[in-house]
């Protein structure tokens, strides 16, 4: 289910600024996997390592890449900053991490961009549906990802309505 | 500077829950039309005309539309459910409406989608940023679109040293 | 007990946005078993089932509902839209589900309805309260729920008066 | 259009916790007046006049009511006080007063009341909302309300369709 | 150290919405009894037992008691009310119950009473202090607590100088 | 109906931060005068005058003082430094200052007051309520104040039950 | 009262994200002026000119700065990247800009650091004592400014003190 | 690399109000250490030993502290009132102990200090970073120190840099 047989080049780039995001973070490429769109991932910090930042959003559309997803906790820097370095769409994902107040900071600092500077930003930890947002803008041009995208609808439509059943049946433990 | 001169079919389509809402999300009609992407504007709101917004969200991509901007403020509905409707990806503007607490119903209703059916959502009141991701979006694969996302930094880069070159010269008046 | 012994057929719908609700929302269920008022239960996701949603919502009435309960989190879209599709009163249930900012975001989404379209919130996981409510509004013309409810104030109260003896015979165990 | 032409008695008690909240409170009252449904209208405080409220709450359903709204702002304890003292279904109009930190004390001393006692909150400042919900539930079981409030619904979407026209033939003045 | 030897009776009424708030109104109990100051510890649910409630406040004065402590949680309406049925100086404690949202709820529903009808409201579970600020109250004319209070402080004084030696000699244990 | 007619020597003691406190603070001074009970006005800034801070504070019972009130704004440390220097009741009063984040900032720093050390809190704003508070507190001991407390609380009722009747009469103009 | 006559270089950068943030940037001008320190001030913006940004903060230690002041709202980036790239100490101002949700955006940008880059953050607005923190950084190593510094605080005192004696004499005007 | 050979008197001053601040504010000596700059660590409770917090305040400068580290939690008044005893920097650490509502009462009782006194506020437990933030401070003069930062920055860049490496061989397990 390849949408992109021909080439294999990542179309999404996946960065976040520390290893400990991975955990949230490792949910955009599943979703990319099962939807058959390459992409790469890395760890780029706009705080410690902020040359390398400046680089990858630079060189992002240059290399193949047609969407950033970029997830950071705190003071989130990263999204935003690397917006500025590109025209690509940046998708932020706030991430609940340990030096976090409740998201809170992870939200505003990623989601609250100034004019000019847009950040497509997700819930809270959603790194998953970052992945189907990058999936969706590939899918206004590509009928593949389109149909891919469809499918997954209706695969979660079917796994709500097996729920219902088993509710109905009273096969569902609450506790 | 018209990017795409051979057919003016609307590419975004951009919805807003209430006529209140126009004056926030005009700046996205304006940023479109600065960059010469065509778009349709028009009211759909999710509690008062329902079915209205199924056909909207149903129909969007059979008529050509390949992002749908939605804004809505209180507990803002719209984009969310629009983005239950299509695969298109749906940017959703959270409205500092009057009915709002300082605008935290807005983001928090629109932002915070389960896992599934992402909403690419901006900064409080940010309809221009929401225009502006749109031609992202469109920029992926229309290297028009794409020059005129650099020339519009450019033009913001150089605002900014304008305003350098005044405060240097003591030309801001503060008060 | 049952107040409606000539017709089992259910008068309080309970619906949820997501099988993890369950735990939650069963509350309602139990509150109105023990009051004896017949009621349906089952899944209906806004933003996987919409279709769903608006049928369940469109039948309500004629079905023979008089009230809905609706719970969900984070975003929660569920009890509005059904509020927008239904002139029966629904009820909401704001769910702090994992994907929810400590509940805020599913109050807010939940309560702060724009003018025309009501929702008749309870607390943060407050489904006991909702089955409550519910049996409340069908106690306004049916004095055997009305009974059953007085009956139910008695018994919370002498609870509470058996917890003054304990309390004062020293019988309660603070740690 | 009174949907009760036999009996003038108000089957609604509007209430509220201080001169200050009648001009949000007055919004239940106009759509109570358009819906046609007789109701009384006073002042109760739940700090400043405890035992009128004790009274009012205890007298509410002998005197035939059958839906309470009660408007409060601050440490708003007037409908949760009420809800303590009748089965009536109680709705709770946190208002935004002068004494309120931006509604929020409003809302959640209103908003989350203990398990055996709801209060159907609904928007900040939402008291025609509240109007609307005491007509619902009367509609449960009302056929000519019913029909009134599905009549309202059409007169709501009517009314955005037309904003729609104005929208499409330029006709809104955005500033 | 009874700084009153002559009468036992209770100067101090210590009430609670449930009995689950034992556990954090304890700590009040616990300052009076090293005070040696005679109290009454009771349960009283404003929204359970309200007449119960409007009793207990309005002969609080009468059986002699001074200062009434009142914790509660969630729509914490207890500390309130009762200060709106006697003029004695109420105390409020808000919980930081299982149904608060992170103790917002109580400390906004007990904090901010309307004028003319004060609470002094101590720290989220600050029950501790509530006990000491009673005694505050009833040392402004019994010197005898007034000097037990100027002891408190000592020892507290004395503990942090304890911390301070062992810090210095290396003694404290971080993990 | 001044309650100590035998001296005048101030028994509440107000002071504030910052003289824009004042026109939040009078209140305070208010309804002392109103209740006859003679006290003392100045200002005292934590962090500006923290030498005069602590003289005042530990100076306050020596010279007669039976309660403080205080009041700041911001990061508002006055309360709780005068609190940790004397063992008379401190009441504090939270300002929304034009340097304060809608008050939550005066509130939190007021409130939250360490395990050893309280502060009585009072409503943002809420400077009436100190004085009828510190008036409360010395109304434990002074049967004349106790009285004067009681007259006060009869006078608000017929404010309220004058709106009752001027509201029932229709003449309340609402916009 | 110049504490460094021999040389003019500025020893302070401050830096806005917006030529609308000079209204409260100035104030940390005035403050520097006041005491003599030269300083350089101009507008620099992470989002919309950040290779200006790189270059500014990481010349700044070369060409004789001692400390960045760095004043910016919403999705306030600018400290924080700029400590990112310097070892010079930077303080953070959280500006209320226009696209702020009352600060708190600006706030949680500027002060949630990760570990290994702190900011220096002052309260909202606070760009005047932003200006001081400066000066005492300074004033660690320089006795002429440490002097300055405690000649402010002496003003700042016996300001203080009139507001006191007015306030006794009566001769402020509260409204 | 102990960049003052010649003097081992502490250079900063940490301080904490309470024994339990000690697990948060270790990390504060644990990076002076690593940068091998010499300083003090003890108890200073504001609230518990006022005038303890005076006399170390006040005599930090003479004894040679160039800057003071202040963690406290809850109604944190023990930074922001040492800054108003001294001019030298201080530094104030935010720290989420058992007593606060998720740190919002700690960070806003540090950081929104009045104009005048300044407190260099750093994020939520942040001790590190106050560390840091201090070695930068004496950095400005301190060449040593200054290139201590350096290599740190350097070191925290490469840690970086093998999380990437370990990431791209799939080295890194996420569970």
């Amino acid at each position: 289910m390849n949408p992109t047989p021909e080439k294999n080049a990542p179309q999404i780039g996946i960065i976040m600024g520390s290893q400990s995001d991975l955990k949230v973070m490792d949910a955009a490429s599943d979703i990319l996997e099962q939807l058959g769109i390459p992409f790469e991932i890395t760890i780029v910090s706009a705080h410690r390592t902020p040359h390398r930042m400046f680089e990858y959003a630079e060189n992002a559309r240059k290399k193949g890449l047609k969407v950033i997803i970029a997830g950071a906790g705190g003071a989130a820097h990263l999204p935003g900053m690397v917006a500025a370095l590109t025209t690509l769409p940046v998708i932020g994902v706030p991430v609940k991490s340990s030096n976090s107040i409740d998201g809170w900071d992870s939200i505003l600092s990623i989601l609250q961009m100034p004019n000019g500077v847009p950040v497509a930003t997700v819930a809270l930890n959603g790194a998953g549906n970052a992945g189907l947002l990058a999936a969706q803008i590939l899918g206004t041009t590509n009928a593949v990802i389109a149909d891919a995208l469809e499918k997954y609808r209706t695969i979660q439509r079917e796994k709500v309505m097996r729920s219902v059943e088993q509710l109905h049946r009273g096969d569902i433990d609450v506790d």
